[in-house]
């Protein structure tokens, strides 16, 4: 027998003599045991605090996504542990693709994002700078420090190893430790994939934790540096955020909630079109990918009235080749609910459906199952309602029956069908299955602040669609009302929720030095060689070169035009260019500017600058005429190290002309060796 | 005797039989009776969410952005008016600046924000589009759309104008329908701002609605499409989140309340030095502005051991010129609290904190009052204390007296002062006095995340800083933990707490269609003329042009370096540039391929394109050698109307070489007559 133990600051500790029984879901024999004597909660909470929390905020965000990416190597390596494991849950191979090999691939997303969109630093800017003052002395910005305090994660059951590292992933790259509280029903693969990353040596310590059964009186001492985030229940949910403590100290509570997600079949999408068919198909995987045990799943099928019966007759064909059985076999495709207690519980709540709907497919006291003992697994067959007035009812709008249990209701139009939408007061996920663009936009306008995700498809998308029940690390994950208000994932957003917004102002080299990204007005450093002499590491934000200047001849102009092809009249037409609002008279091309500045700061030779890159957020200020003068000022704003070789250094450019106005402001973007 | 009613659901409803009296704070006098009796609270809900939300979301962020311009015009020609009668809540002509001035400026720069950094549109778009499958047919992006119910404003006494506006300014830029509660000390002034805008006209029916007096049961009917926002005590705060109705919901609730905000003097700031006297002068304006009744005013004063009696001393001084009195008399400098109730609780709060720490300046039984009664009028003097032993104190850490009083604490080094500051457990706003650079990178990697806000200030910055105390449009208003946890403000941030963020994924077409941003991908319209001779109006999104292609020629090449000066080795010599990570040899320069591209897609003669006016997101991905011809795509990414005459149109713009690899990638922008 398994005993799934807890690793509480830097000890494993067994589960202890309250322990309880975990029972397979398949065979129904008691496997594993779970729980904890004797928790020192405070010990934990301090030993995030002091140890893992500080180890974590010395890395960078690059360093700590380095470390993500490593750890989610290890874990990818060993997945056939968790895999073998798993099945006991009940959960088939595919559905631990899903949890296992999703959760893994979170964490690659993870680590990518954070060495591509978050800087090798330690403070992550939010947005520009912005001028608070005439002259420029005074500027504002956002930045993101990680939160100083640890992360509780309060998991469900359904996803043991994906509703951790979904979790863990952001949190980590933000640089805050985790305590994780996995639900008991599959704490035991939770577990094993924690004991993996522990014996990986990749973390700091401390910056992991794990707690086998209850959380004892955690949440009490939790302080306003702290975060909780929780997936499960409303209720669950409603009695850990009602925590006079947590709401005391402003700690933040995210919650993850089951909610009654919906997908509507388009009105163009009627039988014979490609999006019917993908409708039904999508709605049948929903139904019975980890038997129907996901927040996501599609809860209330919306279909225009004429093509409710075509609807059940092609969904009922599909359902009725949905083998169950002993998910270790290939030729299974649904396996068992995680517990006896949990079948209980969706057949009492598909008895309330069942009040105000028909069941139209599937027989809970009927039903085959190969492979295993259908009365001591927790085996229950897809259960397909159907209700004609879904106005009038209620339960289908609001009862979430945690398996392969799902609504059918027609609906007249499409403000019909957004209204039904909205009658679940707040979902995780709407799907709409359409082609037709017009349907989308009114969907949204009418239903997208109700949802967290919007999920279209169609011929179009389909051979590359994730399909409507699948949360992607790059979109938010979260919806408000009944999913619970919270948000998760969405790439640097879902970090985010780790770490603290604060306003700074100050002077520009205040901000520089804060940043580490150098501000316009703050200090330029001009007692150096030309910058593009200089190698990334020796290199230092504000470094500044200021070009000679350069005269704008007719000639150029005129050369400049027949060369590139480039003969807009309000280069070649005194007359044209002086109707023109913007100019007044014939002016000089933008890009010949661009390219004349590029020869007043360019270095020839082979040197540190080994490529002009790309170019940011160019805006033409003030027109140049023949006879005009520009000169550049370039200074080093920002740099991020790519690879082994090479760092990418931001420029910003300022050209001028011989009025010392802007003409145009840019940045620039080159690679430059270490 | 002014009655303060309510407006409901398009009625104004006089206070009622048990209305409360309210005082005026100078001569005790009763000026105003505030209350409701017969307010029926589902109605003004149902006004805001049937009446007020659909006629705001039928206007683009523009239109409503135009609106809140127009509303901040007609208050600023009336604000006279709201300045008399503010002066019975104790403010003087200098607070009624930051009061009703401030309020109205706020509004501008939401109006300006929405115009600029907002689309003329129903739908934000948050970030760019994500690639989810390989070949781009399934696309994923993020979306903020309206709150489709009703934020709930409840407000603090201490700025009946700002108070409201910054609140109803992101509100009604999101598209969202306000009833707003203000405090009823001061309700008088909110009543007669709400009048004011109401007869303007300016806002459509059911945007705005007004209580006096107590909510009711209000909050016990918030749904999942409502908002809370709250300024006040943390008591108050707690009472109010703590209802069981808005956490079963999860109505998102925004909490704004008092905390213990720090000032520190940086060790590099010595008697002497300009930022020691810019600290006093700061330290003592905040004390006395609004009488201290300021959520964000300096409570704790930290300064280095060996400069606290120097800081004494100075403070005193100037503390010692405030004179207090009739808000209405030019001499006076600080004026009443706001009632007798609000004297006894600062006065209450005083001693508290006189029990860890000794009174160095100002005696409540013994201050002079100029112009007005003392003992009718709601006067206290500015009290500073001193406390020494910081780290044995609670009182001084968690006990705010929410008037004139702050109490000096010495610190021995920078990490003291940075545990002393994170004492107050989450604040507003901290300040920090130095001309150092990494005493402010110290102090914001050891506590940013305890506050909302960190505001330096030195020599450099002075002349253009807006004070410790104040809350700006551009950045974010709230902190952590004892401050609330809330956010407001921060420019379009702000707007953020009234929409809804959802995830949407579809085919490029369909993003295209939700979002009104062509997405790359998506459906490429090439049957019409030339896109550069179409209007502004005429021109739809994703109409594209594919240009012929042009030959890059070694003689190109040599004469764009010549011409331009840039004769950088990449273009010039072969085996240099071999040698080079990034080219395959001598390679065209990225601006002559930029130049050609104008040159092969720019439309001589005069039309609806006046002027490329920038250029965006330019990543060159492919080297282009002699010999390679390269064309253009160019496609209507987005429009955005401008002013009167023209818009800006946003191109996605491909470079191709001749085996239709990408060698370059941007977005240009040009302006196009409507």
């Amino acid at each position: 027998m398994l005993d799934v133990q807890s690793f509480a600051a830097g000890q494993w500790l067994p589960s202890g003599a309250g322990a309880r029984n975990i029972a397979s879901a398949i065979t129904g024999d008691v496997i594993a045991q779970a729980g904890n004597d004797a928790l020192d909660v405070q010990a934990m909470l301090g030993h995030a605090r002091e140890v893992g929390g500080p180890a974590l905020r010395k890395l960078t965000f690059h360093d700590r996504a380095k470390m993500l990416k490593a750890v989610a190597l290890y874990l990818m390596e060993r997945k056939q542990a968790l895999y073998e494991l798993s099945y006991d849950t009940g959960a088939t191979l595919s559905d631990h693709k899903i949890d296992i090999d999703g959760g893994i691939g979170t964490m690659m997303v993870f680590a990518s994002k954070g060495r591509r969109e978050m800087p090798d630093a330690h403070v992550y800017l939010d947005g520009p700078p912005e001028q608070l003052g005439r002259a420029g002395d005074f500027m504002g910005r956002h930045i993101c420090t990680p939160l100083q305090g640890v992360a509780v994660h309060i998991n469900a059951f359904n996803f043991p190893v994906w509703g951790m590292l979904e979790k863990l992933a952001p949190t980590l790259l933000a640089g805050v430790p985790a305590i994780v509280k996995p639900a008991t029903a599959t704490s035991y693969v939770t577990e094993a994939c924690v004991r993996m990353m522990l014996e990986s040596g990749l973390l700091p310590k401390g910056a992991l934790q794990l707690v086998s059964g209850g959380l004892g009186d955690m949440l009490d001492h939790l302080e306003c540096q702290d975060a909780v985030a929780f997936t499960g229940s409303a209720d669950t949910a409603l009695m850990l955020r009602s925590n006079p403590k947590l709401m005391q100290h402003s700690v933040r509570f995210a919650s993850e909630q089951d909610s009654l997600n919906a997908s509507v079949l388009g009105p163009d999408a009627v039988a014979g079109t490609p999006e019917f068919d993908l409708f039904v198909k999508e709605v049948q995987r929903e139904m019975t990918a980890k038997a129907g045990q996901k927040c996501t799943a599609i809860r209330r099928i919306m279909v225009p009235e004429a093509q409710v019966d075509a609807v059940i007759a092609a969904l009922g064909e599909r359902l009725a080749k949905t083998t169950i059985g002993d998910p270790r076999a290939e030729a299974t495709r649904m396996g068992a609910l995680v517990s006896a207690g949990q079948k209980r519980d969706v057949l009492e709540k598909a008895a309330l459906i069942g009040a105000e709907a028909e069941r139209v497919f599937g027989n809970p006291d009927d039903f085959t199952v190969a492979g295993a003992d259908k009365d001591k697994g927790a085996f229950v067959p897809p259960m397909l309602f159907h209700c004609a007035d879904p106005d009038a009812a209620q339960r289908v709008h609001d009862t979430e029956a945690f398996g392969p249990v799902s609504t059918i209701m027609p609906y007249r139009d499409l403000p019909h069908a957004i209204d039904l939408l909205n009658k679940g007061k707040g979902s995780l996920v709407a799907s709409i299955i359409t082609n037709d663009g017009d349907v989308a936009r009114e969907v949204t306008m009418g239903s997208a602040a109700f949802h967290g995700r919007l999920y279209f498809n169609n011929r179009t998308s389909m051979s590359e669609a994730t399909g409507h029940g699948a949360p992607l690390p790059h979109m938010v994950h979260g919806g408000p009302g009944r999913a619970g208000g919270g948000e998760e994932l969405g790439g640097i957003r879902g970090v985010m929720h780790y770490m603290q917004r604060t306003a700074i102002q100050g002077s520009p080299d205040i901000l520089t030095s804060i940043g580490k990204q150098w501000v316009p007005g703050g200090t330029e450093i001009t007692d150096q060689a030309h910058p593009f002499t200089r190698t990334f590491n020796q290199i230092k934000l504000g470094e500044t070169f200021n070009s000679p200047s350069r005269e704008i001849t007719l000639e150029d102009i005129e050369t400049f035009a027949h060369f590139t092809g480039d003969t807009f009249y309000a280069h070649m037409d005194e007359d044209a260019a002086k109707a023109n609002p913007f100019f007044p008279g014939r002016v000089a091309h933008g890009y010949l500017l661009l390219s004349f500045a590029a020869g007043l700061f360019v270095q020839p030779d082979p040197g540190p600058v080994l490529a002009n890159t790309g170019l940011d957020n160019l805006r033409f200020m003030a027109p140049v005429a023949a006879g005009d003068s520009i000169r550049v000022r370039l200074s080093v704003k920002h740099k991020t190290p790519r690879n082994e070789e090479y760092g990418e250094v931001r420029w910003h450019v300022t050209l001028y002309n011989q009025n010392d106005e802007v003409a145009a402001e840019y940045e620039l973007l080159t690679m430059n060796a270490y």
